[in-house]
């Protein structure tokens, strides 16, 4: 892990624009940006000038003029990587943008990294690894949930948490610490149950961030939803109803869709992944019978079910339909029952069928509209996003979003679990000592407290270069 | 054309990256983005802070955080527009990008249409509309040459030569008035040869900077050139070899290459675009009759043509097939022979062909290769940019880009002829008067001494927006 570098990259989107901005950093950002600038004002000497300024003039390579831009000077340690820091904006031609690039590095500069920034942010102590985490999920975020989420990660949100987490686990061991001086004496300072009361309030907020991966994962793909049932029940038309644009095929045929087609929206900033699907129906024709397998198969991937079924049928025919889709769900998988055509039945018939399939399904939400008419699907959609709305208003509420810390918080919670059967099996206080030094030691990899250029290498080769 | 509004924009490329810029111009940008910005230095406040400085904080709209940014200050009249400025770099997620846009308009300001930035400093007399026409020049710049070119009229090196022109106009004006203040005394205080005199030094450097355009419109699309040449010659390979990529196809087969591929590449700084045509043969084909024909089309488009001809072809069939195309080229076009497969000859074969060659065709460089092996692709690539390098290494060589410059210098021309023409035919003063001032009128067009919000509009709306 090289920080002696200065490190030089094109930090604005990759194309052509208005303004694009390059960055150095190191110890000799302010040099190497001296040596290729040719202030404005003639008297001006970039190195003296002071940090969070800004400074007009032009880039040149010899007696080339590359461009004219803005420089501006930050120094360490107050800079976005804790070192000396310039950022160059210059005219958003691909062609000037790349000149300057190796100007730069002629003039010693060493192209950065993904991630680079960020990482000398962290080496250098201006945010834990979460937090640097977050800066690549907020640059991701592509649903206001999302970005909320990663924002409160990069703010710190996560690190606070983990930070009480770990300020519990040392007042635990403070409390055994004790009895290991005198180990030899067979005393116990410790209380038991007061150590099992500490492990116990641990493992409940460790549980509780476990928990909420379900939705942060989620929150950062997008829910998915599959719109089943039958053929020709309107699955096409809700969806691009839902849609507001006309991306899946609708057609009067039976069995047009043969093809699940993705489409996410944000709905009220949670961003939902809809999955269109063949009709799910007996058929021949061998194309369509691959199609309804995928149906199922999108079903059993899909975290809402919106099962469509028609007005016109017989209670006993959708309370079978829907039977034959629920009994595949399992209990992460919502099934919203959507009664379709509502406008071409009386209101009497409608009233029958919804109060028979109320009966019937209890647990389940049921809506009645005409997706082709567009009526009630804003009931539909509020329907969507309350669970989700409620789990990500609160701004305390930290959500974990990243697999690499859920399952350092999994391996924390199986050595919190065996910490737990320890103190009731009466284990010897060295062991359980052992025991929570592995809890601090994989609550410590998410912070990055505990870091290996292996844990770094794969975090921030998956940044953008120039962040 | 309203700037009682303050504007605002994305000013980066559009897409996700490390950093993103907006921008807000206008009397009230200060206070706007005051408005939604909380700087991390809590006693801060922005709008008493010195311009050309830079304050951490966040965005914020009402509770919610959108991010975490640095703001810039610039005051009128030093900034780019000549308007109070903000520009706010935030993370480069389109969604944050967007999300800043919004609380900015709803704060107040407007969203910028393309190119308003730069209008503003042509309003605010920051720059002449010809400078202004160079930014937009400057960021769609793809080659090094038209990058040059680009920078050197935003540096205002074309504003210069027409503020020469002008110049000498008024001395012309400035001549022949005293003779109209007594025009009813039919003196003449002016001499007509001093006169014709001032005409012809101004009609040769308008001339100068219209024979530029030739090669300032080529500078920005690319020089085009076409490979010509008899089926299996070796003219995809040749295109090849250059591109240095596979992109077109190349085959044994007679008469594979049926369409005409583009492809530009950048040599030594110059764009060219690169033609490949099907072979130029008879055939009966009628598919490959539609090639050919493209070819000859291709052919007549080009400025550059290389003939490939075949080593091991006899003299007589060579300089038919030499002229055949030649005798279709005007002045402009430039031929350059190319006598391929000369490693499938002996050398005193390769000898005697050139020299029959050389003799035939005198005016034209004639190279002899391997396109296969590679074999003098150097000599040629050099030979391509040695014409387009002398006209624009010298710094103070203005090249007109512009075809609205063209036109209006064409228009200055004709009235400078008109000019020419009564001063020889003794015409009366204020006849003479009046054809100058047309063409103080045309050049004022240029430099937008002389708008109208027709020509404003056209030429802004080609910018990108955020410029």
């Amino acid at each position: 892990m090289n920080t002696d570098t200065t490190i030089a990259s094109i930090s604005t989107p990759p194309g052509v624009g208005a303004i694009a901005m390059l960055r150095l950093s190191g110890k000799d950002a302010i040099n190497i940006c001296e040596q290729v600038f040719t202030p404005t004002k003639q008297d001006k000497i970039l190195s003296k000038q002071p940090p969070y300024t800004i400074h007009h003039g032009s880039i040149v390579d010899g007696n080339k003029i590359i461009d004219q831009v803005l420089v501006s000077i930050f120094r360490a340690p107050q800079s976005y990587t804790g070192e000396d820091m310039i950022e160059i904006s210059c005219h958003g031609s691909t062609l000037i943008q790349q000149q300057i690039l190796e100007v730069l590095i002629r003039s010693g500069a060493t192209p950065a990294q993904a991630g680079e920034f960020t990482l000398r942010a962290f080496l250098n102590g201006k945010m834990d690894l979460s937090q640097a985490e977050g800066v690549a999920d907020l640059i991701a975020s592509s649903s206001e949930v999302a970005r909320k989420v990663a924002m409160n990660q990069v703010r710190g949100g996560f690190s606070g948490k983990l930070a009480e987490l770990r300020e519990k686990l040392l007042h635990f061991i403070s409390l055994i610490e004790l009895e290991l001086d005198f180990s030899e004496e067979d005393v116990e300072f410790a209380d038991r149950k007061q150590l099992l009361a500490v492990v116990d309030s641990i493992a409940e907020q460790t549980n509780q961030l476990l928990d909420s991966f379900k939705l942060g994962n989620v929150i950062k793909t997008g829910i998915p939803v599959t719109i089943a049932g039958k053929p020709n029940v309107g699955k096409s038309t809700l969806l691009n109803k839902i849609l507001n644009e006309e991306k899946a095929i609708v057609s009067d045929i039976a069995g047009t869709t043969r093809d699940a087609i993705e489409d996410t929206i944000s709905i009220k900033g949670i961003a939902f992944r809809f999955i269109d699907t063949a009709g799910l129906r007996h058929t021949t024709d061998s194309v369509e019978i691959i199609g309804i397998e995928r149906a199922y198969t999108k079903i059993s991937q899909a975290l809402v079910i919106l099962m469509l079924i028609d007005a016109r049928e017989t209670a006993e025919n959708c309370t079978s339909e829907i039977t034959s889709v629920s009994e595949r769900l399992n209990n992460d998988q919502r099934l919203i029952i959507i009664v379709n055509k509502a406008d071409m039945v009386s209101f009497e018939e409608l009233e029958t069928l919804t109060t028979s399939l109320k009966n019937t399904f209890t647990n389940n939400t049921i809506i009645t509209m005409s997706a082709k008419r567009g009526d009630n699907i804003d009931l539909l959609t509020n329907e969507l996003v309350t669970d989700y709305l409620k789990s990500t208003s609160s701004d305390d509420g930290v959500i974990i979003t990243n697999a690499r810390h859920y399952e350092s918080l999994h391996k924390a919670m199986e050595n919190l679990e065996r910490a737990k059967e320890g103190i009731n099996n009466q284990i010897p206080t060295d062991l359980l000592a052992l025991d929570i030094r592995q809890v601090l030691h994989y609550i410590g990899l998410i912070t990055g407290n505990i870091s290996t250029e292996e844990i770094l290498g794969s975090i921030f080769s998956k940044f953008c270069i120039g962040k």
